[in-house]
């Protein structure tokens, strides 16, 4: 008996990654696509390389086109959620790709977003201690933003076994697609290729309380954060460079012991063997996480660097995994370890 | 019963490509994967982003390591899978992703490879008329070269109805991993990134005769190819700009007509509809083929545009639909139509 | 005693480009920058890699702005110049780099875009024939578009030297920035970066009569044009590969000569060596352009292949070469052949 | 009188940019162009964008093709520079664009590059204090490296100030050209577009010791250096987002007024106004530095980011500034601050 599946905000970059993932999906089928702008257009001429959707059309987002589905994913702007998941019914699992119940502090929310806090879901990144016990059975999902989801695979291993100082120093570069598909000047490929440039500097980034709430969560104690995000020339990955002081004591051995344990029975996340280190190619459209880690002895840091695809593991794939968690599906169903590269 | 399948040549960008498709399909198990000057490492430093992969070894190939298997698929330089194919039997599918086996006439393979003529197999295109009759229950399959994949889809319709003139006048543009993994100083990404760039003018391109032998063959009469290749900066892909005159009277509904006819059942193959041109990203690590055509009426030709990611349906995607032909498995088995994009 | 330029439309690609070489012209002043929903903003956040000119403000394109100059640059959208230019009076030098005033054909420009024809200005691809003598103190001067100036100067030495049969089959890469800047989906980075599209196909090109205009010129006859545009995942750069049937006993050595003949005294057009071809990058940045040609004596084509910068040559150096002859200036001053590479 | 230069190394990425440079520089004739591997060859064939040099053939390296210069400019692998250099008599201007002469610390230089000291040359960044007057006059230039001139220019305010504590923290994005043109798999364009991934991880990259010269010098007291660098998919630029604690008590303010006194009067390196962040695009091609910093209240960090073309400011027109310095000729002759932007 197959899961239907609807998703809201089909016509963008996180809805058409969603889709591509359920397709492939052997328990799902796919149900109502809405948009807004685009309603009442084709979806092939929307996302070209859904070729098995093409003649789909999309609905308006309204209740009625959503109902009568098991899962609804959510791929709206910010803000735009809690709206439609009122109306969906305590049943019905929702899983939310947009960040409006991913903070548990409301003033952080109103900080960082501007707006009232809608409250807190069950947050859907597997890895975490504890996570997997909150996500079986939920019928709310909130997904993990793209960069928490690389900086929190990243550096967790290290706060939870009390290795790291406070303080981590985080940069990423992210592929364009995580700015989404809303055209603006900056993000034409004119001004994109060949270019690396920061922006959000200083702690200005949406995404920073989030980092902050999960590492501080596993640390059992406030960690501060300093996060600076860049845009790379690249459709699609996350690199996300992230050190922090090591504790007296703490040894190159011992790191890596931390990180071998965390990580060994994750279907998805992959240590590299030493000397080896990650790169966006290799997780290319896949939802698998490449880490590595190792102690710089002569500044006495940790530095653990993780490639995700922010589409994928960052979020359509981060939302799958959660989904068939809360199903009671296995948890690698429909999902892909496996890039395509070159 | 799984199908035991082998890699020789599994390095490369095509034996990569292979065992990313076989990784995904659910009657292959793979068995030996060798290489040669890579023998005795490891698959994940060579090929990172197959991480289920990851712990296997590279052995060389002999055909002891080849043996006991049901198919083998050679990803070696032209030229060399003769030798291997000898040592192989008769019972084993062997399914060659080199040039080797795709020219009928022994004078055109030595005039554009310069050796001696190893004979012909049957080609691996299914889509040709009676293509599929030669592969069903084959024990040898030549895989057709990229260039030649996207070119022969975009035009065979034309020339098999009578409706396209003699001299096709085709421009393709290929990412770059047509090149290949072996380095040299003009594929380095400092000289390809921002770079167009023909190579292989006036003729000279080894896949032109393959052009030829394919459309001729449907026109049931001698077509000449005027076949200019440039190099584009992106990794994968496909966009062959192939044009002839019309025959007189020709219309564009006729024309429309014709493709409609020839794509109607083709699983792979996506007409798309009016107005809406192909994209190399739409195909991107997908089976799928997006064709478009039209009837420029101001100079009387004929424009027929493909894309096809060259990797895929041009080389490893279209060896394993090849593949399910020749062993009664379902054509689809294993591949998908669903780029990843953006 | 410096030439003073003002530039209507300083915000956009080619306002852009102008200036970046107007700065490194040792004979103009820069003066008045104007832009119409850009005004009052600062150069330094539109174009800033302009150093020299961040602090300089955009004002309204005012005749009162644009007053007081010798020489006045329009970049600006199609159908704009022609009430502009009316307003500066006959003793300016005027500078289209639009596309209003460079068909002679009325009917030509209302069916391609869609308004009354505004007149035809002196055209300034100094490289025809005659065409000096015609910008030589010309007071306006209509910049050709940055396909026609690739297509024409691989094309008119064939055709003027009568070794080539009518009907050019052209199929011309561009990098994004030939799209302009105005925010569009399809021209996201997102969208564009791993993918080669077609657009504009079967003659609908706006620049396809232009290109007509210019080969019927040189041939002394009407030439059909074939021309398919496609977009390339590179900022700048347009490849042009053309071609077209050779006359009948037309040799190899014969399309050199006459090629060799056309570009022997050319500042800015570098016939390469026999087996060396073009490529984007070379010129990246340069006012150079690269041409190679061959004849396919297989299929009896000549193949004339040209690299451009669409913003240079294309654009803006193409519009400072003709001001420098119309001036009486040196032809080559502020002007490179150097390309940025890698 | 024309300053006469001879380039050796002609024909690696390094070198061409140099040949780049001079091309523009108005009192620099350019003499002997040699190579090792290339000799013999045509510069046209090597370095296809330099049109102007086209013709020029490559000599070997040798103490008599490089006598009669007044300047030689040595783009060499490691630790060829010494013995190439000591043929050259005491009054030619050498300037090293290798690391030979960078380090003062034997005993640094011999754990980084594994061979015997050379020895220490006057170190070519000008904005260094104190590093005009050490230049002026010199007959030996030692270049920066790229990373270091990048990072150097975004911290040594700071330290030089005294409101940074120890322990500099850099994460730097390089376009592939910082790797050179030896042709190796891990820099095929198929393997770098779309992709980004860090390389020597952990101290151990060869420009970390020259960082920590280099801010140690300017604190009067030693600094240790986490750096990380990362390869990006774009040919050129460096993108070094840096960061440090701040000192108790220092401000937002306080920061900025340090940044606007030190960069006040340089010609190259341009403070962007609040708000406005480095992009690589900005600086492509050109000598200029763009810098940006801000005060991360929440974490008590100093943020400073530079954008520098790692071929221009990081090597090759940093070596021009230097030769200019050296040569009593005015700093900013044949550099330019423009950008080839979009």
């Amino acid at each position: 008996m197959a899961v239907r599946a609807a998703v809201a905000g089909a016509s963008g970059y996180a809805g058409g990654e969603v889709l591509r993932l359920l397709l492939a999906h052997p328990e799902v089928e796919i149900g109502a696509l809405t948009g807004n702008s685009n309603a009442g257009q084709r979806l092939g001429s929307l996302q070209p390389h859904l070729l098995p959707l093409a003649d789909r059309v999309l609905q308006e987002t309204t209740a009625d086109a959503l109902a009568g589905h098991d899962v609804v994913f959510l791929a709206l702007p910010h803000g735009q959620s809690a709206a439609v998941a009122e109306q969906l019914g305590p049943d019905v699992l929702v899983v939310d790709m947009g960040a409006d119940f991913r903070l548990k502090d409301a003033v952080d929310w109103e900080k960082f977003y501007g707006s009232a806090h809608a409250g807190t879901w069950p947050y859907g990144l597997p890895e975490l201690p504890g996570a997997r016990t909150r996500l079986a059975g939920s019928k709310r999902i909130a997904v993990p933003g793209c960069y928490p989801t690389a900086v929190t695979l990243a550096l967790f291993p290290a706060y939870a076994a009390g290795i790291a100082e406070d303080q981590a120093v985080i940069v990423a570069a992210s592929g364009t697609s995580g700015a989404g598909k809303a055209p603006k000047p900056n993000l034409l490929g004119s001004e994109v290729m060949g270019s690396m440039s920061p922006y959000g500097v200083g702690g200005g980034h949406r995404h920073t309380p989030e980092m902050i709430q999960n590492l501080s969560e596993v640390a059992g104690a406030q960690v501060s954060v300093s996060f600076t995000p860049t845009l790379a020339p690249m459709p699609r990955g996350i690199l996300a460079t992230c050190s922090a002081a090591a504790r007296p004591g703490v040894t190159a051995e011992g790191v890596r012991a931390v990180y071998e344990k965390a990580f060994a029975d994750e279907p998805f996340v992959h240590l590299l063997p030493e000397g080896q280190w990650p790169a966006t190619a290799s997780v290319y459209g896949s939802n698998g996480v490449q880490v590595q880690v190792a102690l710089d002895e002569a500044v006495g840091r940790i530095i653990a660097i993780s490639a995700i695809d922010n589409l994928t593991k960052g979020t359509a794939g981060g939302a799958v995994q959660s989904m068939n968690i809360a199903l009671g599906l296995p948890e690698e169903l429909g999902l892909s370890t496996i890039g395509v590269a070159p």
